[in-house]
C-alpha cells in the first residue's frame, strides 16, 4: 500500500533573486518502511541563508530541495526509532517519506518549550554559537565582545550567551528595527545600525576598552574596522563572511595588527562541536525556561508555503530563524 | 678615568632611502663603571629590517641608533656578570659602554660554531621560526609547508627546520639568486621567485596535496594564493606582513575560506616563546654543528661601517643576516 505526499523541488535555476516559478509542490508516492526502516512525518522545516548559492548549483534540478527539520516518527521497522518518537532529520523538503534511519536522530525535548526552538536556539545555530564563543572563541566572564550580525539567528545567540558571561557586549545590525530588539528585548550594551551610521568610527565609540573576541559573520569592512580595535591576544572565531558570498568581496586590509596584537582567528562549523553538544543542550534549555536567552523566529503554516518562505528569507522579510510548519 | 668610545646617531630623518649623510659615528666619553655596573665591548652588531620604520619616527635624533649586538664585559663591578663574559645587549649602536645591566643577558656559546650564529640562527630569528612554526603553528612531521620571504634571516630557518621535520615545503623569494639558494643549499622541494612568476599559479602547481601550515611573512597577495590552498585544519602562524609595512596595503580576498576548511591564522612575537628557549638552543645548536640548518650572512667589518650596512640591508645588497664586526 502507498499514500500520498510531496516533495519541494527546485524546477528551473533562479534568475537573481528566486521566484515561487523557480519552485514546486510535488506529489509523490511514499512505499510502505521495509525491515530496518521508518516512516517520518516532518512537523518542521527549517529555511536557512547558507539554502541560497546552493540553488545556483549543488541542489538538483527536479529533486527535493535539501533541508532538514523536525518529523515524528509514524511507523517503525527499525530498533533505534519508536513509533511517536520526535527526530532531526536532514533528508530534504518532504511531507512524509520513508527513511533508513541516516541522517535521522533522536530529539528529546522538554515539554516546557516550544519545539521550534530545537530549530534554532536549541538546534544549528544555537550550537554554532555556543561552540563558536566558548570554544574557538575561548571567551572569558566579563571579556569586552563584538558581534556582526548580532540579529541573526546565530548572532542573537552569541550576543546574548556573552551576557550571559558577564561580558560587554557590542553588536551590529542592519535595521533600526533590529537594532531595538538587540537593545531593549537582548539587553545588548552598545548597538550600531551599520546601514544608519559609518561602521568604523560607530564602532570605535562603542568599544572603549577594545575587544576581546569578536564573533565574525561578515567579513570585509566589519573585520576591517574589529581588527584595529582588538585587544592583546584577542580571538576572531570565523563563523561566516556573508559580505563575501555574493562575489562582491571586499579586500581586508588590517590584517597586519595580528602581528603585535597576538591575534588568533579562526574559521569553525557546527558539526566540529558535537563533543559540546550535551553540555550545550543542558545549559540553553536552562537559559531558554528562564527567559534569559530570547529569540525571534517568523513561522509560515503550511508544507506548500515552503517556497515562499525561502523566498521571503532572501528578501530579509523575516525575523529571527524562518521556519515552515506543517499541520499534525 | 675617562676613556673614548663611539655612538652611531641619527642626525637627520632620512628622505626615502637614507643616505650615509643621515647618520654620524660620535665619539663619546665613557665613565668608569660604578658599583652594580659593567663596561661592554660590543664585537657585533645586528642591524635589522624593524630598523626602518623606526627612522622616521621612533628613533631620537643625535642619539645612539636602537638596535642590539653581542659584547664582552672588559669591567665588571656587578655580582652577576663576569669580566670576559659574553653578553646579548639591546643597548643600541656603541662600540662600548657601560651599563646597570638592564637588557644585557649573558650568553654561553659553543665553542664549535661561529659567534655569528648567534645573531640569527641562534638569535632571535632563529627562535622567532622555530616557535613560529612548532608552537603556533602546531607543525606536524610529514606535513605540507610553504614559507614566503624563504631565503630571509627567519623564512630559511624556518624552511629548514619543516624540512628536518620530514616536511614537503614550498618557499617563495624575489630572486634567481636567492631561489638558487633555497633549492640547492637549503634543499627545499620547490621554490617560486615571485618576480619571474605570476605567484598564484605558481603555488598551486608546486603545492598538489595542498597546504597543512602557511609561515607567513608578507601578507597581501601571497595569502589569497595561499587561502584556497589550505587543507582542513591548516594554519597560517603570522610572523610578518611585509607587503602591508609600506602603505600599499593590498585588500585580502579570500579569507571565507577559513570557515569551511577550519582554518586557524595567528600572530606571534619572538617574546612569546621565553619558555622554549632552552630546547630552542640545544636543537638548534646541533642542527648548525650537523650542517642541518644552513645560513647565509653578509658581514661588514668596524663599528663605522654600521650605517653603510643598514643602507645596504634596505638596499637589499645582503645576502642573508646583515651584521657589523668589531675589531677585537
Amino acid at each position: 500500500m502507498t499514500q500520498q505526499a510531496h516533495e519541494i523541488h527546485l524546477i528551473r535555476r533562479p534568475d537573481g533573486m528566486p521566484k515561487p516559478e523557480d519552485f514546486a509542490v510535488v506529489p509523490v508516492d511514499v512505499a510502505e518502511p521495509g525491515e530496518g526502516e521508518i516512516e517520518l512525518q516532518t512537523l518542521l522545516l527549517s529555511v536557512d541563508p547558507y539554502m541560497r548559492p546552493r540553488l545556483d548549483r549543488d541542489q538538483p534540478l527536479d529533486a527535493a530541495m535539501l533541508g532538514g527539520g523536525i518529523a515524528r516518527v509514524v511507523r517503525s521497522r527499525h530498533p533505534e526509532f519508536a513509533e511517536g518518537a520526535l527526530v532531526r532529520h536532514m533528508s530534504g523538503m518532504r511531507d512524509r517519506f520513508v527513511s533508513d534511519g541516516r541522517g535521522v536522530a533522536a530529539l528529546v525535548v522538554d515539554p516546557d518549550l516550544p519545539l521550534s526552538v530545537y530549530m534554532h536556539a536549541l538546534g544549528g545555530t544555537g550550537l554554532t554559537a555556543y561552540g563558536g564563543l566558548l570554544e574557538v572563541g575561548a571567551l572569558k566572564d566579563g571579556e569586552q565582545v563584538f558581534v556582526s550580525t548580532a540579529a541573526g539567528a546565530v548572532g542573537s545567540v552569541a550576543a546574548q550567551i556573552a551576557k550571559l558571561k558577564g561580558c560587554y557586549v557590542i553588536g551590529s545590525t542592519g535595521s533600526a528595527e533590529k537594532a531595538a530588539w538587540l537593545r531593549d528585548v537582548a539587553g545588548l550594551d552598545a548597538v550600531i545600525d551599520y546601514r544608519a551610521e559609518p561602521l568604523a568610527p560607530a564602532l570605535r565609540a562603542a568599544a572603549p576598552n577594545g575587544i576581546d573576541v569578536y564573533f565574525e559573520n561578515v567579513g570585509g569592512a566589519h573585520l576591517d574596522a574589529a581588527l584595529p580595535l582588538m585587544n592583546v591576544r584577542g580571538r576572531i572565531p570565523v563563523c561566516g563572511m556573508i559580505s563575501t558570498y555574493n562575489g562582491d568581496r571586499e579586500g581586508v586590509r588590517n590584517l597586519s595588527v595580528m602581528i603585535y596584537s597576538r591575534l588568533r582567528m579562526e574559521g569553525f562549523v557546527a558539526s566540529d562541536f558535537g563533543a559540546l553538544r550535551e553540555r550545550f543542550a543542558a545549559d540553553m534549555t536552562g537559559w531558554l525556561k528562564d527567559g534569559k536567552v530570547r529569540y525571534q523566529e517568523t513561522v509560515l503554516d503550511g508544507f506548500d508555503q515552503a517556497p515562499a518562505a525561502l523566498i521571503g528569507l532572501f528578501e530579509g522579510r523575516n525575523a529571527g530563524k524562518m521556519l515552515v510548519r506543517m499541520a499534525q
